[in-house]
């Protein structure tokens, strides 16, 4: 295998769905040489218009170029929508949200096919956000750096791209990681408007204060990092565990005056009391993440 | 009662922890004319030294100014605090944390003891913020609009001062809601570092990722605002529920395969579900929020 071989002008996507047909169409905008193909064939037409070449099959839609991209549904489709194509010598980048393990286990799989390079992208964005650099939204991969190099100006047209590591699994770890972040901060934001429900403060206003609020308070995930890697949990320590256990009362008894359910906040309320009945009152939160192994 | 009678240059100060130490200590430097009290009288001779009174009693403390701040560990104390003060026709700004509930009863006992107004305070910072209009800190001040007015300057020497409104009850409201979502990202940060522990990605490294992904997710608050005030959760939608609670499936394998315990993101995997299950695909996750009543 040559690695200098993978002709970054010609791409074949595999996957036409809402993600994968806004990939697709930031390729050919940027004058790339694009072979198509969809499960559903219909999906295709769109793109055929634009340019693109619409294949009959999977398989025929990865003979036509060494860099073979696909975006399905979920690793079960990956393997099933490929299972007729030959990937002797071909560059394999899977835009497929899966864990960590189905990544590993997918680049293994494509090795066993005879593919020659295999990456793993984790998307962190959304359709409207595919080709528009300033939206901010990116891509993790993580696999063969080789070829993350030879073709990252291929991958950086759709969106920003950031290589975590040769682990196959990395760029889905650190995708799955932020997003579960994020749902411990949306979940927190809905417990915070149930709160405000039934008062004549309007949900927007509330809203700024609550992203000024939020963007301020993230920069203690610095604060936690500087902990964990000096392995002492005190470190820089503004509001202790003793007093935030304390102020976590207030705030289950509010939702209780409020009629809220607190579903969405005890469960971390409750590893804050027992990182604190095990001692450890001049800490912050930062010893809750030692209480999580399950 | 002359409205305009708060000598607003003459404040007493009852609390001197960390927080009303830090609070008084910005009165004094703005060359405010303070008495102070604490319990634990030593805790004064640092202020005294610094140009405070330090009055023998806390009812000696409130009959020297019209203008009495108090900040004490809770409701109860300052309830204890103020057993013997004479309250007629003093204004009252209790920045002792409370639930609604509390700060509206308060108010009633301030006024049933002859107090002139009261305004009840929810302090967003920490004590290293008073004083420093930089760290963008700031008090929620509800209860009298006109003792807000009057003493608004005085107010806005410690930390950025915000009225939110004539019942007592809605700075603490705002208060626990915003600490309420805090905790909400906290426990998701938590999460997430939990996952990544075990790689070599430098916990520095990944709070810069984490700390821009949420910054720039925490703006989905004002999509969930909009929804709210226009009752139709599917507006403005470019990730649906019925994506979102598949794309869950992948969070919560994950966190297995890493051996993490999920528990702090499955009360709100659970809810979306629910709502999913009530026949919502189309929806963001605002639903979840009607599912929080208890
Ligand atoms: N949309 C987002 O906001 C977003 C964000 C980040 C990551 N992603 C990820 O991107 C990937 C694609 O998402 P999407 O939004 O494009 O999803 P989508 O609109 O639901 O499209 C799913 C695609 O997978 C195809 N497919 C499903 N099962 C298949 C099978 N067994 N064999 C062959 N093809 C199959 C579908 O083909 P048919 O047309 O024939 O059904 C369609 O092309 C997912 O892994 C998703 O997690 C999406
Ligand atoms: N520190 C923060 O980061 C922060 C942030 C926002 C809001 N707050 C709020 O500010 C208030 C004060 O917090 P803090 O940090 O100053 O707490 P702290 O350092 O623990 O101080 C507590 C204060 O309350 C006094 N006290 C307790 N029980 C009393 C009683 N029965 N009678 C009279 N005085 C009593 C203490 O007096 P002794 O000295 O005699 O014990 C001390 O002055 C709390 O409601 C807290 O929730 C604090």
């Amino acid at each position: 295998m040559d690695g200098m071989s993978t002709d970054t002008k010609k791409i074949t996507m595999l996957g036409l769905g809402a993600m994968g047909a806004a990939v697709a169409r930031s390729w050919l905008s940027a004058g790339y040489e694009l072979t198509v193909w969809n499960r559903t064939a219909s999906r295709a037409e769109p793109l055929a218009a634009e340019g693109a070449k619409a294949a009959a099959s999977a398989a025929e839609a990865v003979a036509a170029s060494p860099l073979v991209v696909v975006c399905l549904l979920d690793d079960a489709s990956v393997e099933e929508a490929l299972a007729d194509a030959d990937l002797t010598g071909k560059d394999l980048v899977n835009l497929t949200t899966g864990t960590p393990e189905q990544a590993r286990a997918r680049a293994a799989w494509a090795a066993g096919r005879g593919a020659a390079r295999y990456l793993d992208g984790g998307i962190m964005a959304v359709p409207p956000m595919i080709g528009v650099p300033e939206s901010g939204g990116y891509v993790f991969y993580s696999g063969s750096g080789e070829l993350f190099e030879e073709a990252q100006k291929a991958l950086s047209v759709p969106a920003g791209a950031r290589y975590v590591g040769e682990d196959p699994g990395s760029a889905a770890l650190h995708d799955v990681a932020l997003l579960s972040a994020m749902t411990g901060m949306f979940a927190g934001v809905s417990h915070a408007f149930a709160l405000m429900r039934g008062t004549d403060v309007p949900p927007s206003g509330f809203a700024a204060l609550l992203v000024e609020w939020l963007t301020a308070m993230a920069g203690y995930t610095h604060g936690v990092a500087a902990q964990l890697e000096s392995g002492d949990y005190t470190l820089g320590v503004t509001s202790n565990l003793a007093m935030m256990v304390q102020g976590n009362a207030t705030l289950l008894r509010t939702a209780e005056e409020r009629g809220v359910s607190a579903e969405l906040i005890t469960p971390f309320t409750a590893l804050m009391e027992r990182r604190l009945a095990d001692g450890h009152p001049d800490e912050g939160t930062t010893g809750v993440i030692d209480l999580l192994r399950s």
